[in-house]
């Protein structure tokens, strides 16, 4: 649970220095429960079970929600008894606590050595923290060994994390008092609607906080500053520009040195790099950003997954179908995805020039950002372009005015590139008349979708502008969803592990019990939920379910990927549908002769081609297992004479399927097979005289080294082995 | 030659009745000359060589013009010697003359049987002629039976057609005088630049014409009408409308009949029918018009061609890529199909509401249609929607103003759906540094493309708007060109073999001789011309040249091929281009270490995915053969008790690679055969309990019927087989 900003606190929470807590009745993950009076602690439950648990404890996580470990479990809002798990650095969610309070000992050193720092907001991020501060000093990397050592100061006096609550009244006193304009703006505007504000302070350091936080600062036993970048006031440039420092923190040195390495490690296999030495993709703004060439040989690794899924999926009792690029605007208003996700697709394609003109038009007057002298001059430019609106009158409502906008675009078509594949599925679904005994019907397609990312947010093929899913929709009855779950997570364990990652978890995202925000009935969720659950539990797999997470169409499973160097990749997803259905009103004949409506599963094993190949470059360092290589062997003739002996056994290995060039350079051979291990072709031949009178190779691996001479058949029997097992070797051993 | 309206008559071939003509040497096609007087007609030569070849002459080819036969040849222009060639019956270009007359026959049937007649223009098609009048009366199917017994009776008199020449004046008098309005505006619009005007006499019936024309009515042995339809005079729908009479004229009654036959196997056969009825595509309005949707047993087709095309090509030396379905605007600028070809793309795609403006401004500014006030009033429309143009100046020329539009797209991003592939593969060959041991460097891609095709224009998936082509573009030196054009011819024969498409011949485009629009050095042109014929003789494939139809960037050769209703279809295409390189300025480091630039050739065997499956579709009447067929194999058991080992024996096709159904319906064995009949399944594998004891299937053939019992293994052979080795057997027998 990261507690990215200082935030509100409810009600609840606060408690009434006057009024007494009312006792409590915790629940223990071992099903017990326990009376205690309200002033009670998790961590006095922890002492009382032992001190040495109690040492340990950083936090506690109570009815799913995390606190600080000495808040009174009678500030605590509950219908019933308490459910308490105390965390301790055991607890992924501990370090997210960890490094809250180490952003505030950082804020706090910073503000020690410096005058006049206003303080911003301090979140933690996926491997550490940050702090943003406005400060008339520029920090740079030079300051960071003094920053590190006051923190270190700081962190030996072990002091404790206090919280404290205030109304807003008070709060904002505190904060103007403290000189914290920029507090004191949130608690004017991001606070407003509060009554009350909660703090943390540690020693002299006060800062308005949601928290939680970790008893004492002695749990920090190792931070590292990592570097420092410029921001803005709430991530708007046009607001006051800022200095954020990032820093990160363990509650163990060897942690931090493995991290450290981690990101060593990942420089190395940055996919980026490693897709322009090794001529697997470019992106060139000739073209666009975030738009992806596939060169040859990242074409080559992509035409081999796309084989491989293609076959497994109609095995599978999948069926092709192709979709166009783009649709018609009325497409994604039917789907819903236009115009609420507007700006982060591309703009809409106009049959007429003046399209736009109307469309733009039409937006300001939704936005309510548009006067009559301002739609004057839009109307007079429209008539200079060549359009009439007679039916447009200045009297009408803007409603009325973007109706008669939305008419002209109706007749004059506008197409959306396609932001995702479901509405053209949904159109082949309704394409036929549908019975149940075509059910479960399963479309897929590598489907190239369009996003118009931030350019700022793009990043090589990881994310990008365009996108191939590897997409299906499967169209199924209630009765079915179960079935098809099992065999899509199936599905991707499979896919997984032919790619040799094997260390995932999956995600459960579940509807969050309180909200009506659903389309479905209770009764769908709940045995949608169950199912879901179900398969995940026979299954044998690693999974957590997230209460709230699902999406307000139906609940979702995620498959959390770790790659050789310990990052998490969300890859493969399951996400059930009640809702497209529904808007294309889709129906199939059921057994009973009457209209039904299907139930959607949407799900990619991949994600997408782009991000799943940028992922494999990293986990592999661009070194591709035997199956996956763009360049499996590579034969090198000891000289030119031998190169007809050379063709002649490529040509061999050609036939047996196998990606095979020739290094018909002149040279050493001991520069060859250099340059063959830098390329990270997974097999070298050397030939020779010696080879070719006795129609053999001298067979040589990228990873074991050489392993002897032997006959081309053999060679072939042995290497085509490997990939049709698709061995994945390399991972491990990649450096 | 198709005269498809009366068009101007050149000086030269206007005999000035007066002076007398210059004797003239004609050159026969055995190489032999021979001097004329000026009036000798080539029907002269014909009746000097014999009586019956002169009753059989048509018309006369004449240097590549074709002309009457008897038309003195002193009449027409000649540097040296006028090569003759006698056009009968048996040459396709005589039917167009054929088809010509029979449309003034019609003219003159319809002039015969109505009052106050208008005549507009008479072409012929491919199929036929037409001729559009301005009649008050409308003209129904009912009135065909009149107006052929008309015509029949005109073409029985066997009246010649007399050419005569008049000067402009004396034209427009004659038609004025013969109430021919609408010939009246033709002479004083679309012929104002012509000095005189050439007109055909048959009987009491004058028509201004270019001719060529029959020497008399009897030739035509065969006439029938077959539709009438609404027109505009000139196409313009602004303009008067017209009734457009339909017909066709054959030379024999049985070439009409065969004709007949094959629009009425043609309607049976068409894509768009069968491809509802089969499932194998889509097109919805609501998607998009033009936009193929590919149903699943279309789809599988189309992953068999992709997939067989794939290997075949990585298996010649291709390397594959992957490129998205856009591109910045300025790439499109690079390459000239921006905004040249405008008018056929889709409107470009903004990066921001206000760019499609600042377009639509720039083109009227380039138009020129844009005054003053239009201007205030577009800049007043643009400081609406919030874009500042501070260097436009009401002073400048046209040319800055434009200029500073375009900047500010430059900065703001325009986007195009990809006409075409070739701007990327450009790319993608300048991403690396490339050397001449690279080359020859073939880049392929299923690549879709979109083009804005007029609504009118769209037909099913042969014209449609979004289309995959099978693209590739190589890029080699100039001494390449000849081997990788040997090798795409190759590879195109190839392909069309397996479809089983064995009747075409190859059309090579060369260039004008007399003309200067060409890129590339004259040298370059005739080694490049050379080659191509070369390859193409020594291949012995029929071909033929076309001299002035070469693109200005290079030669081509495109495959017309016939399908099996005699219907003809442009596939594959090989373009040679020495544009592109120059524009993209491509360059490779030569043995010289120098840089050097490529030549490119642009080919696709298939042309598209959606056109060569439409014309399949109609070319084996939805009837796939056996390795492209959607469903190979359906398993029909006896009964509901068979029905497991049905499943059984699918099962073992299934593994066998072969594409299989289970028909698990209730009913009798008849029924489900029938079905499967209708289906166009390829084969039916019948299973009762006999079967299921001894472990065999009773197969049946949908062309040859009952095959027998068999195990499962020696059916799977034998399909296998079928698959394996591309059979063809469908087309012929397909009813």
């Amino acid at each position: 649970m990261s507690q990215s900003t200082p935030g509100p606190v409810s009600a609840a929470s606060v408690a009434s220095d006057a009024a007494p807590l009312a006792p409590v009745t915790v629940k223990l993950p071992d099903g017990t429960t326990h009376q205690h009076p309200g002033h009670t602690t998790a961590m006095d439950i922890a002492t009382g079970i032992s001190e040495g648990l109690a040492r340990s404890v950083i936090a506690a996580e109570i009815d799913g929600r995390i606190v600080d470990a000495d808040r009174p479990l009678g500030e605590l809002d509950a219908d019933g008894p308490l459910s308490l798990r105390l965390l301790t650095s055991r607890d992924g969610d501990a370090l997210d606590v960890l490094r809250h309070s180490a952003a505030h000992v950082m804020a706090r050193a910073v503000m020690r050595l410096y005058k006049g720092v206003s303080l911003a907001f301090g979140p933690t991020t996926e491997g550490g923290f940050y702090y943003d501060f406005d400060l008339d000093v520029p920090i740079s990397e030079d300051d960071f060994p003094k920053i590190e050592a006051e923190m270190k100061a700081i962190i030996k006096q072990k002091e404790p994390f206090e919280r404290f609550v205030l109304d807003r009244a008070e709060a904002r006193k505190l904060c103007d008092d403290l000189d914290q304009d920029l507090k004191v703006e949130h608690i004017d505007t991001g606070l407003a609607d509060q009554a009350t504000v909660s703090f943390y302070r540690q020693g002299e350091f006060v800062d308005l906080c949601r928290g939680p936080h970790i008893p004492d600062a002695g749990k920090i036993k190792a931070i590292k500053l990592m570097s420092v970048a410029g921001s803005h006031w709430k991530g708007d440039t046009s607001n006051r520009p800022l200095q954020r420092l990032y820093g990160t923190a363990f509650f163990d040195k060897k942690e931090l040195k493995a991290y450290l390495e981690q990101i060593e490690e990942a420089k190395r296999r940055d996919h980026r790099v490693l897709g322009k030495q090794h001529g697997l993709f470019a992106i060139n703004p000739e073209v666009g950003q975030g738009l992806c060439l596939w060169l040859p040989k990242g074409a080559r690794v992509r035409v081999t997954l796309e084989d491989f899924l293609r076959r497994e999926l109609l095995s599978r009792g999948y069926d092709p179908v192709y979709s166009p690029h783009i649709g018609r605007v009325e497409l994604y208003e039917t789907s819903g995805h236009f115009p609420y996700y507007r700006d982060s697709q591309f703009a809409p394609l106009f049959g007429s020039e003046v399209g736009a003109l109307l469309d733009a038009w039409g937006n300001r007057l939704e936005a309510g950002t548009i006067d009559s002298d301002g739609e004057d001059k839009l109307m007079a430019a429209a008539e200079v372009l060549g359009v009439q609106l007679p039916d447009y009158k200045p009297s009408m409502s803007a409603e009325q005015k973007r109706e008669v906008l939305h008419e002209w675009q109706l007749v004059n078509e506008r197409y959306l590139l396609k932001p995702m594949n479901c509405p053209h599925h949904c159109q082949i679904f309704k394409a036929q008349s549908r019975s149940y005994r075509q059910l479960p019907l399963r479309l897929f397609e590598f489907g190239t979708v369009y996003r118009h990312e931030q350019t700022g947010e793009l990043n090589g093929m990881l994310r990008v502008r365009g996108l191939t899913q590897d997409d299906a929709h499967i169209f199924c009855t209630q009765d079915q969803v179960e079935e098809e779950f099992r065999a899509t997570i199936e599905l991707t364990k499979f896919v997984l592990q032919s790619v040799g990652l094997d260390d995932y978890r999956v995600q459960l995202s579940l509807r969050d019990p309180d909200s009506s925000k659903y389309v479905g009935s209770e009764q769908q969720w709940d045995a949608a939920e169950n199912s879901l659950r179900g398969v995940l539990e026979q299954s044998g797999m690693d999974f957590n379910e997230e209460p709230g997470e699902a999406a307000f169409y139906g609940p979702k499973a995620d498959f959390m990927v770790r790659d050789c160097i310990g990052r998490s990749w969300q890859l493969g997803t399951v996400q059930l549908d009640y809702n497209l259905p529904e808007r294309f009103k889709l129906e199939y004949n059921g057994k009973d002769n009457a209209a039904h409506r299907p139930v959607m599963i949407h799900r990619a094993p991949f994600g997408s081609l782009e991000r799943f190949t940028g992922m494999l470059i990293e986990h592999f360092a661009g070194a591709f297992p035997m199956w996956l290589s763009p360049e499996q062997v590579r034969v090198l003739p000891l000289s030119d004479k031998s190169i007809d002996y050379a063709v002649q056994v490529a040509k061999q290995l050609d036939e047996a399927g196998l990606k095979v060039t020739v290094d018909s350079t002149g040279g050493k051979v001991q520069a060859k097979i250099r340059n063959a291990q830098l390329d990270l072709v997974n097999y070298m031949a050397v030939v020779g005289p010696k080879e070719a009178e006795t129609g053999q190779i001298a067979l040589r691996d990228r990873i074991d080294g050489d392993l002897g001479s032997m006959p081309v058949a053999q060679a072939i029997a042995r290497l085509t082995d490997e990939v049709n097992n698709r061995t994945v070797r390399q991972a491990v051993t990649a450096k």
